[in-house]
């Protein structure tokens, strides 16, 4: 592992020297979602190239053709933990053989429905993390704590996040 | 519109009606997501019977297979706040011809590199909500809050969320 470099080590170190480089405003990276509903329940969402169906099962109104939001997020947390396992095992010359995720999310549906006032969202996240690996438990254990210091979707979950929202009907802001 | 129900409606009215008569504990409802790296950053999320691949774009050392993890942050809140928008107008009876949203989110890259000790999520949402509609403007005024206030992935990014991780390494339990 020493001898080649490791093409996810070398992009951390070049991006970590040039965050370390830059002026703050350099750090700050946006990223962007365009979503439409396209009929019943059923939307799409668009990022960059790529495009999906996100839906709600039928029990929920929806039509079962994609993954639903809230299902979205704990994807989001369990893909954000692997490749944060992955970029800072690599940096750190830590040998993984497979890291599998299992995320799990509860929310009381009668937020959603507006049957009782509770939070619509999610109230608790729990994720199990398996990793194959044949370093020492010692340096694994560094590992973990590392990724959720700096996994940016776990983080997301944990704190709350500011939300800006503007509104416009038929083209004319209804912000104001 | 009135003569023939809306599917939608239906199924929302039915599932207001099994709310009001359940046991608290049936409204809680359990979502999951499956996730296993693949190669380098790239990994694979499974829901149910639906897999797709997240990925990074190249200047994060990924080879941009997929969105990343942020992005599908919000695209879940853009196609929530879409599902929640078709869902309380079918109830209401509001007529909605399009709803598209536009939703970006900024982190700093620091804290994900460890490069500074900031914060390694979103540090703010926004979101641009393009409603058309023959509805008065007060009425989509009032249907924008309803959805705002039952949203359940907005009110997870603004709230804090309870999250509980288990770890094991090459099978056994490393969280004790």
């Amino acid at each position: 592992m020493m001898d080649r470099p490791n093409p996810i080590a070398t992009a951390v170190q070049s991006m970590v020297e040039h965050l370390r480089q830059s002026p703050e405003q350099e750090a700050q990276a946006t990223f962007q979602a365009n979503t439409q509903l396209v009929h019943g329940l059923r939307t799409e969402a668009t990022i960059r190239q790529f495009s999906f169906i996100v839906d709600e099962p039928q029990t929920l109104g929806g039509t079962d053709q994609g993954p639903n939001p809230v299902e979205l997020v704990l994807a989001a947390l369990g893909t954000c933990q692997e490749i944060v396992y992955a970029a800072y095992a690599a940096a750190l010359n830590i040998p993984l053989r497979a890291v599998r995720i299992r995320v799990r999310g509860t929310l009381d549906l009668r937020g959603l429905f507006n049957v009782a006032p509770v939070q619509a969202g999610l109230n608790e996240v729990t994720y199990h993390v398996d990793i194959d690996s044949p370093a020492e438990p010692t340096v694994i254990r560094q590992l973990v704590e590392l990724v959720d210091q700096h996994c940016p979707v776990l983080d997301t979950l944990r704190r709350p996040v500011a939300t800006t929202r503007a509104v416009y009907l038929n083209g004319d802001d209804l912000t104001s």
